[in-house]
Formats: C-alpha cells, sequence, structure tokens
C-alpha cells in the first residue's frame, strides 16, 4: 500500500463516521503537512455511501495543530440536489475541532468549453530537471518527486529579499502513484510557502485556509496517470501576519487539472 | 439606513441565533444576489458577541436557490485561539440549508509586509468614465456604480466569442457608503460570470462557492471612505459545466483590499 494511501486511511465506524491515524511519512515541523490533511477530510465525503460525482471544490480550514495519533473524521451531505451536493467535513481529536472543511462535489456534463489560462509553452522537461533534494526540509517533502523550473526553495536562508515569490515545478508523489482528487488536493499544497521564497528567511508560519478548484474530472485524471504534473505559485499580498498564495495545476498535455488559494499566518522571528 | 444596511441586517432571536429578510434591492434573476448572502453571513459573525478580531477569509457555499422572504441565519464559533478564531454559518429556509460559510477572524500585529502584485498604474480615473447603464441588468446592478475600464458585461449578446474573459473597473456602492468588510464582501461578486463577457451568450449560470481573503484590516477599510475601488477580474477555465473566476479589488492609493475566487455552474442555453 502507498504511503500516501496509508496517511488518508479511514476505518468506517458509523454512517460518515470514520477513525484516522497520522502518518509519520508525512509529518510536518508540527503535526501533520497540511495537504495530507485536506487530502484526509476529502477522502471521508468520497468514501461516503451517499456521495454523488466528482469534487469540484474544497475549502480546508486548520482550526488548531493536529498530535499525533488517532483523529476522529466525520463527513455529512449538507444538501443533495439533483446534480450537486454540498458537504462538511470535520476532524477531531480530544473532543475538539482541529480542522474543518466544505466541499463541493458535482455530476458534470458535456458542455462548450474554452481555456481563459494556458501553462507556458518552452517550459524544461522533468527528465532534464534536477530533483530537489529533501535534505533539511520537512520529513513530508520526502513524498514528492519536485523539479523546479523558477522560484526553487532556497537552500540558504540569507534573508536577502527576491523581488516576487513566483515558483514553477514538476511535482509528482514518490514513490510514483496514479493521480487522484486526494492526491491532488494534496499537492495543491506542496508548493512551500511563499514568504520563504520571497523574504529568504525562514519565520513560524502556518496555512489558516486552504480552496482546492478541481478542473480535471474522473477520466481526465485517469489519463494524468503517474505523470508529474506541472504547476506555478504566487502571492499577491503579505501584510501584517497573513499572506495568500494562488497555484495552477496543468497536466503534461496542458490541460488545467487543479486552481488552488490559500491564506498562510506568519509571524516576524 | 442604506439599502445595503436593511438588506444585511439581523434580528437578534438567541446568542449566535438571528432572523433576516431578503431585500427587494438586492434581488437577482432567482432569488438574492450572491454577494449580498455572502455579506449577510458574514455580518452573522461580525455581530456575535463573541468575535475576535477582523475577518481574514470567508467561504460561502451556495447549497439552493434562497426564496425571497424570511431566513434564519446562525453562526457559531468552532474553535478560538489566542489570535485566530474559525466559524460556520448557515443561512436556512424551510428548515433546510440555503447556503453556508466558514469564516477565519484574526487579531492583526503589525509585521514585515509587501507586495508582489500591483494594479496598473496608467488607469483612467472613475470621473473619466461613464457610469455602466443598469438597463437589461439584474435589479442588484443599480445597488452598485461601476465605471469598467476594460471587458464591459455585453449589451447585446451576439454570440462571438472573445479570447479572453478579463473584466478591470471601477466599483462603489450606490448610493455611496463607507467600504466595511460586509460591503468588501458583497462587491467581491458584483464582476458579474466570466462566461457572459467571454461567450458573449446568455445562459443558465450561478456560483456554487465563493472565497473571499480580506487584506486590509479596519484601519484600511476606514481610510477608503466611499471611495471607488478598482477591480480586475478573469477566469482561468470553462469546462463541462464549471468555470472558475478571480477577482482583486485595490484601493485608490494601490493597497490591496481583497482578493477572491469562485467557482460556478453553467448550462448550455
Amino acid at each position: 500500500m502507498h504511503l500516501f494511501d496509508q496517511a488518508i486511511s479511514l476505518k468506517p465506524t458509523a454512517k460518515g463516521c470514520y477513525v484516522a491515524q497520522t502518518s509519520a511519512a508525512y509529518a510536518n515541523i508540527v503535526g501533520p503537512f497540511g495537504g495530507i490533511t485536506s487530502a484526509l477530510l476529502l477522502n471521508a465525503a468520497m468514501q461516503h455511501e451517499d456521495r454523488l460525482g466528482d469534487p469540484i471544490a474544497l475549502t480546508v480550514n486548520y482550526a488548531a495543530p493536529v498530535a499525533d495519533g488517532e483523529i476522529i473524521v466525520e463527513a455529512q451531505p449538507v444538501r443533495t440536489n439533483r446534480s450537486t451536493q454540498h458537504w462538511l467535513m470535520q476532524a477531531v481529536q480530544g473532543g475538539e475541532v482541529v480542522s474543518f472543511a466544505t466541499a463541493i462535489f458535482a455530476i458534470r456534463r458535456q458542455t462548450w468549453s474554452a481555456h481563459d489560462a494556458a501553462p507556458p509553452s518552452d517550459v524544461p522537461q522533468p527528465k532534464d530537471l534536477p530533483r530537489m533534494s529533501t535534505d533539511h526540509r520537512p520529513i513530508w517533502a520526502r513524498c514528492y518527486d519536485m523539479r523546479f523550473v523558477q522560484g526553487e526553495m532556497p537552500d540558504r536562508f540569507d534573508d536577502i529579499e527576491n523581488s516576487d515569490s513566483f515558483s514553477s515545478l514538476w511535482v509528482r508523489d514518490e514513490p510514483p502513484r496514479p493521480i487522484d482528487f486526494q492526491s491532488l488536493s494534496a499537492i495543491c499544497d506542496s508548493y512551500f510557502p511563499r514568504i520563504f521564497v520571497r523574504r529568504r528567511q525562514l519565520m513560524p508560519i502556518g496555512t489558516v485556509t486552504l480552496t482546492t478548484y478541481f478542473h480535471a474530472d474522473s477520466a481526465m485524471l485517469a489519463k494524468q496517470g503517474e505523470d508529474f504534473v506541472y504547476a506555478s505559485a504566487k502571492a499577491l499580498s503579505f501584510r501584517d501576519g497573513y499572506f495568500d498564495q494562488t497555484a495552477e495545476v496543468w497536466s503534461a498535455d496542458h490541460h488545467l487539472l487543479a486552481s488552488t488559494h490559500q491564506m498562510v499566518y506568519f509571524r516576524d522571528k
């Protein structure tokens, strides 16, 4: 069993109620990698017997640090319409909510379709780029093969500010695993906090909320398989303890799989 | 009393429980303008006696059409930390959830701050631009003074596709009203569905989820007062019944007040 599948594994205890265990492989500096919590909460809705269609949108709020060990996970459909379904999910430890989420699932129908955006056409291929070293990185980074095109996470934090926080990279699960909505949602949180790239300084940070929009359906993800996805990440503004972060995730054949947004807390060291 | 304040008015019935009434002034084609529902749900947390600090992020999920008349609104703090607070809000009609939301509030502290993004420097001023006519627009559009720089909402729907869906405009409440978090959250939904600009065709659409990040604090909003804000809106991808939409809202003196994202359902006519 892939470490990712172990990390998002849910043991059902009642309808919409599950028990999960934190995964040492996806540990962050404090508690688990936020992307794995996002995938775990999404998985609770995906596994629910009343689930309708594919996820369209997911918002995860990180309310408190997650402790190592057992997590009680609950998912309930709040409203089910003909082709859409609205969800509320939560993760509980010691009787208190540590993170909670909302999601929208839908049965998609074929319509007129178009892209406004496109990925750059002249990007080096993953085979021509070195894999980022995972030395001096949080444990969870070993679960990804990241190949930066631009805006690497600094190896040395020299406090020499960059003029922007843009990064682009190829990324896939390590070892490779066919992508699904759960792993795509985790990848959406894998681009390191923009403030580290911009400020080249380490400081306490924590994502407070993460929203992911799924542009891909199951068939598009099946076609993607284990290949690298291309991602670009940026921020708009860092101000008084919070900054935003936005990323786009593209398939190798130029289809937008997901777009994702988050607000991150930071504190001057 | 300004029509906006009437529209988001909440009559408390118990701690965190309120009754509201839909507003004829903010009517959309079906039910209320989504921005007013967003402001109403945010207001329920803002008015709560246990509220901590200013809103940082708000996600509103539109689960079902809102009928004209009474709405039961509830807000509860899910988790309160030292400087952050996580919220769940919902709007109920006939015993069923019609929309629900999560929010994060925080006490901000002064830190290192920087912009990655900036608005264009050569934008015509609102006084030099015509106000958009509100003829053939939904009722709620009369509650705003919109002055488009680029990417107007089409007057005629001639089915001749644009190559993109980008719009930029100045906007303020009409009549003018000092901006606050509630009105800013409503403005974040005022940019018309991107598909109408891109496709120049009318079709059934509906926002399913709207996320707003507040980069401004109370002091910045007080400084903004009744002035126009500058906004730019775009989409990334339209595919099989759903498209995304992102906007940035800037003060006249070039401070990012909010960034906002949504997923919108559409159906070929």
